[in-house]
């Protein structure tokens, strides 16, 4: 089944059957992964040097993207989950230990997989514009999928939650880890396509279009907030 | 293989391969299991109900032990393990919902079993004699074992450990689930018969007899800090 | 909440509130517990050293509860379940490889712990009276709750099964682990006194009153087949 | 780090660190994954209305690709692993109930995501080529990752495995869940891009550069067999 035209892959393209955004709010969670500073603040150029500043520049559309459209409208869904008292969770790359030996293997490599950021570092805190209220679900993982390095999966079973709507950054990596396990856990899974993002728009169409269908449905916010 | 002669159940009476008390520092972690203000703090008798007074004097006994002995030991052990930075970590009961709507089936049961501790409540907290420092891991549950209901196992992984020194409350309950947990999971575990405790001497005796052997090595203090 | 008067620890001596014995079979699955051959087919004397003699008699005890009454027990609770077309799942340790290397830690240990069970061999085997039919649920595992083990969680959940009815062997070694992660994992459980057994009735009679209530009820043949 | 320059993506585009192809075949197992026949048997075209006709030319190119080169590939990369003694593991698709009621939530889906594939049957088989032999290790699931949904990483982890060499289909699917729920295990992970297979080469060529240096290094077979 198929909701929707749009990041339809080889898998999909000749299924006729298309069915409608179904959302039960009371068995729903919103799924906000990784919204942290350290993935989404620009980093300043002052002082930086040419190599560096080559680094910031390649990345310029994607902090653009993240300021113009996936921080407003994880705000904008946020806001509607907590008007409508549906339930919100936040995952959050986040280590224990200052030196960083809780880590999972990867976040331990050279490279962009490198991740320090032990709990409470500036760094590892949810933007300022979606920070987590009262009691909204909070889990720290040192892993990619939000399922397998934490105990979400069990929180949310016992909460009666089936289905769960999924943002953040990246696409590719932590949301996809996430989306995947999800399904497998036998969650019904909604992705939101301009509230989730991955480091070009060529990364992020490739993600959608091989997520789609197979593991969730992706839509966008509009089509969210019309559902609820 | 036993180590040494107490707590042998029939499974292991006519076992005579015995071996010492091996435990190597770089690979170790300490556990302790729910040394909460809910689980260990007496309460106080003013303005209770003749029958709340009952329930209260049915529990001296545990009080006595856990003041007497099961803290001062946690203390101690805990004190050599951060002078000889060895790993520490604290398994604690809490929810992330006030109405406790995540916490797992036999919590929200009627009688001994419920238990609402919202993340924050004074009851939830660890308490002060043991308060945790630093970048000491403390994970957090909804269940029995701290290892079902919890990310601890990749984290302990993660850090290299392949042994557990576990002590707390009760011994019966999150304890023993805890080590069966560990032991499943291929830990090698150590469990200090003077720094856990069940509700009675008896409960206590019963279940150190079920896991001594099975599961874990049953040791105590003295024994504990002269193999590290 | 308790729903008898027998195997009442302290923890609910004084818990007046008194339930029915609820079952829904549309949700509820039978476990059977490792009724293998290694554990309850009772050895030859022939050929066997003095030593031998001695630790085969001082299991005959087990052995005639296995044969008088649990077996009997389990085979009238198979038939029942399979008769009312309830599911039956069966729980079995066994591993993959000839030399054991993917056995957990304990049951490459010395003593009553170590077990080489791989695939296929006759020891591994459910004893006859019990064997799996059609597509009955079979999981193997080589830890000792069929939890932590296996991938029973998931497929249950799958199956949309909330309750779980525990028989089989050992009552404080398998079944209890089994018993402890299916409540934490927000199961109901229903733990069958006189079709689980112990090594002797002395374990037996302690692991069923540290269990009672707190992870499970516990009930017999004949309270459990009213409900059904 | 890269161990090569193929199918870098943005992440690592600017990453010089490039490192050498080190596997330690004592500490390493080869995991195929879903070669079953109801995925790699080209479909008989007689009796087949003609739309189904339409459907068997589009896979036309994958059946080619799969005879050609994926299949020859997994049986040579197969026979050194078993002439060396290296660990060999299979993960299959395949429910334990002939309703297929145990299956995760997708593949009772409608579409190409829905997939009965009973314990035993025809389809379900690991194609004949490389059928598993004496102990291997074989897994079967209802999800898509072959971590989530078994006990493999525990048994991996019992025999002392640090390192999955990974092949099979779909790259994108159970391939890419598998070798994402390894990394977050902490578990080395080396991808063999002309073993394994999405179902266009398209959909081939952006899952691996989504997946590489991130979550394993992407490798060939002879890469792969000179490292070993």
């Amino acid at each position: 089944m198929r909701v929707n035209d749009r990041h339809v892959s080889f898998y999909y393209e000749q299924d006729e059957d298309i069915g409608d955004i179904n959302i039960d709010p009371k068995k729903t969670a919103l799924l906000i992964i990784d919204m942290q500073n350290v993935f989404l603040r620009r980093p300043t150029e002052n002082g930086k040097s040419e190599k560096e500043l080559i680094g910031i520049k390649r990345w310029k559309p994607f902090y653009d993207k993240i300021e113009n459209i996936v921080i407003p409208n994880n705000k904008k869904i946020l806001d509607v989950f907590r008007e409508k008292g549906i339930e919100v969770a936040f995952a959050q790359i986040e280590c224990h230990k200052k030196n960083g030996s809780d880590r999972s293997l990867d976040q331990k490599a050279t490279g962009f997989n490198e991740l320090l950021l032990p709990k409470g570092s500036e760094d590892a805190k949810i933007i300022s514009e979606l920070a987590p209220i009262e009691d909204e679900i909070i889990v720290t993982k040192t892993t990619d999928s939000a399922i397998t390095g934490t105990n979400l999966r069990l929180i949310l079973h016992n909460m009666g939650i089936d289905t769960v709507v999924v943002t953040g950054v990246f696409t590719d990596q932590c949301v996809s880890g996430t989306v995947r396990s999800l399904a497998d856990e036998s969650f019904k899974v909604w992705l939101i396509e301009d509230a989730c993002m991955a480091s070009t728009e060529k990364i992020q169409a490739n993600e959608l279009e091989i997520l789609n269908n197979i593991y969730c449905h992706v839509i966008n916010t509009d089509e969210l907030l019309k559902a609820l």
